[in-house]
């Protein structure tokens, strides 16, 4: 969608140099903009770049407003306002509502008129889609789901019986929502393993993404429970009864054990791993592949692992890990001794 | 369904304390349990909510039957014995065996007149459907497979050429089994991989569970095999002739490398990873992200990772790791000079 | 498919020792394989296997020849001359050009006459499907996606709006290209995260191979590029604006952050880890479960982890790791206090 200069200002609520009637349609990075193309600058690295821009407007924080050769849109938070531009410059444009012939719909749904069901759907019974929903190819959704208002399935999505979707949820292709946990109880004997039958629901809130591939476990007994805001990476595994608090961020591969409950605000980086039953307080930020064994009770920054090096290197170092606890007991044995000495 | 005390009693082999006429149809944990509802109790720290639960009876062991303040069905194992109470309580009501209209059969495919083949199933040729099955929304059943009696496919399964199921086995949505497993041979002079047919099959034993978006390869040569009662959670990998013992549980976001054997009766937790062409014992039990680089040999525990900390005492750690062989040896040199002075 | 093994002799370049007549129609290891089949060997472990064996011919390379009792090709690669002949024995059987009745097309799409789709495909507007493609049942390929040459969609596979496939592809089950990447924008005030639409692409070269369940995020800005040759294993998440250069190998469960740039001719192993914006040289090789925080400018292998223990002695370690900066600054003050002695 074009829009002019000006508008974007107002819109943005930002500070323009330039020409208010230019009209922008799209968004590129610095280095390859036109002049039909709005960009952004929010790391210094780039001063270079923004110096040599063809761009038609670049969104600055006032630290790089000097550096602007054309027209530029100065603001606090350039990131957010890059995303803010970039959402009205691509609005998504509705698909008009419709059902498609092959989608199969059970008994006693309630699909709201402006709703869009596409291809090859199966729908189950007592399924409610509120206004504006719109389910892609493939998805099963099945008996009992509420889906809220402006929420959108991708294609291949799985939400299992019962599941509740807040308004404006975005779940990604082959996600796969509320199926059953991972609960057995061991029997004598070596008989094995007696399945628990998974009784809960996945309840989540608004505003809430879900990558594809990702998830997210039916509660055993109770629900697993997603908060307002969060957004969830690719590849997440949400085990049951989980718990997640408002606005938390979760980046792909990571896994969650059953029963843990994490803060609001909080993000998790790629890779990383709770064990379960434990409490993550709010604001707690976890890098990249941390293994995180008990509660943390305190908001900042956590991490476990150790730093790569040349596999030559490495495998020096890593067999001492092994005799860590011994060689701690030498240097104590060692002070010791220097102290009676 | 309703069932009274009594017949749970019998059921599960429980002595019953309190009233045998009393009807159950649910179960709930206990702070949320009504009398109408089931509950249970397998750890101390429950015991303030045992006292105050409303629940219409309460599974316990002996050591705690003289907290319960209602009904109480005694027994040796309580987590066991709810979980056989809960699939009594909610035996899923088989669906009236059916074809769906829109799902597209192969040729000379055997299904067996009691099974359930929902909308937008696409079956090969040759397939094999044995009494009781139960094909979800959307899955894919390539040519030559065989699903063994009472076997469930949930939704968007993808069952791969040749894939033999036993018995009773719940194949979650969007797993994939059967996909070629990952070889290549290298070519010279920089011209890449050249990939290698991958000609066997997966074939799994009875009782098996595979979580949702999980996937088990094919063999490259023979065959994958998953034995009896193995239950396998989400976002699993399971490369091509693995072999997996009887009754092992394997927990989310694990995956096992090529060629590796596994025994009979282990765990492995979440986020493990096991390198190709080793063996572990039976009864092994790993703990979560560990790393198994070489064959385990006895039954036991076995773990590796660091513990997490802030991140600004983990980068001062961090960094020491790659001094450690070098730290090692001046403490032995200190040691020696020590003894020689 | 029958083949003499003077012809293979002919098609792999290889020195036959034995029967010129003697017809192979089958591969097999070597201690089941029969007359009619083909075998190998690459590791000397196998030698007692290599003089019993019942094959109708075995790939070897010089070294083993002599151990060979019945007919022998003799190649420099045995592993590669070996996949060659399996490929030329397997040769998949192409289906019948065909759309199935149940294929649902958009507008202004150009299918090339000798391509197969499937049953229960959903495809959009404007998509360009070439010669010899093959598209498994429940796929969905988003408007605007180019298909490249006799590349192959196996099922459930997504392809997002805009996705660029090269010739020669192969995608396996449930795989996920050109998903939304992970983008947001931290508001102020605790309003929680602004979705950054996601308007590149993927671009993907020829002869790249995907695993299941992987997926490969489309470009903030720009494009994610995977090279040619490029081979995926299964559930591997590429982060939008990643670039894969040509014939690099990525091993299931690895995570590879935003923007971050792999080199040529690199091997990633099972369950690595890397961050986002960082390089990674050409001729790279990392191993399992690595953590890489940092670029890497030089060819070689790269490590990190601890190596794994029984729990018991990995927990007295582990505990030591977090003391390991103590550790260190104690066993510096005991080599000064020393050498001041």
């Amino acid at each position: 969608m074009a829009i002019s200069l000006n508008q974007l200002a107002r819109e943005l609520d930002a500070q323009l140099v330039g020409d208010p009637n230019h009209q922008i349609d799209a968004c590129a990075n610095l280095d390859a903009a036109k002049s039909n193309q709005l960009s952004f600058i929010y790391n210094k690295k780039y001063v270079p770049a923004l110096k040599e821009t063809q761009a038609g407007v670049v969104i600055v924080s006032p630290a790089f407003a000097s550096d602007c050769v054309g027209n530029a849109l100065v603001v606090s938070n350039p990131y957010l306002a890059y995303a803010k531009a970039a959402a009205l410059i691509y609005q998504v444009e509705k698909k008009p509502a419709s059902i498609h012939p092959t989608a199969v719909l059970g008994n006693d749904c309630s699909v709201s008129n402006d709703c869009t069901i596409a291809a090859n759907v199966v729908i189950g019974d007592r399924v409610t889609l509120q206004e504006g929903c719109s389910v892609g190819p493939g998805c099963f959704i099945d008996d009992d789901v509420v889906i809220g208002k402006n929420s959108r399935l991708v294609s291949n999505v799985t939400l299992s019986k019962g599941t509740i979707l807040g308004e404006n949820n975005i779940i990604h292709a082959s996600a796969v929502i509320g199926s059953d946990g991972f609960g057995y109880a061991p029997q004598d004997n070596k008989q094995g393993w007696f399945k628990i039958p998974q009784l809960g629901r996945v309840v989540m809130g608004d505003d809430v993404e879900i990558g594809a591939n990702t998830c997210i476990d039916c509660g055993a007994l109770g629900d697993t429970v997603i908060g307002n805001g969060v957004k969830i990476d690719n590849l997440v595994q949400i085990a049951h009864n989980v718990q997640i608090g408002d606005h938390t961020a979760i980046a792909a591969c990571t896994g969650i054990a059953g029963s843990t409950k994490i803060g609001a605000h909080c993000t998790l980086a790629g890779g990383v791993g709770l064990v379960g039953h434990i409490s993550i307080a709010d604001g707690v930020h976890i890098t990249g592949m941390t293994m995180v064994t008990h509660s943390i009770k305190e908001a900042g920054a956590y991490s476990s692992g150790t730093p790569f090096q040349s596999n030559g290197d490495w495998l020096k170092n890593a067999v001492r890990f092994k005799q860590l606890d011994t060689l701690s007991k030498k240097i104590n044995k060692l002070i010791k001794s220097q102290k009676e000495s």
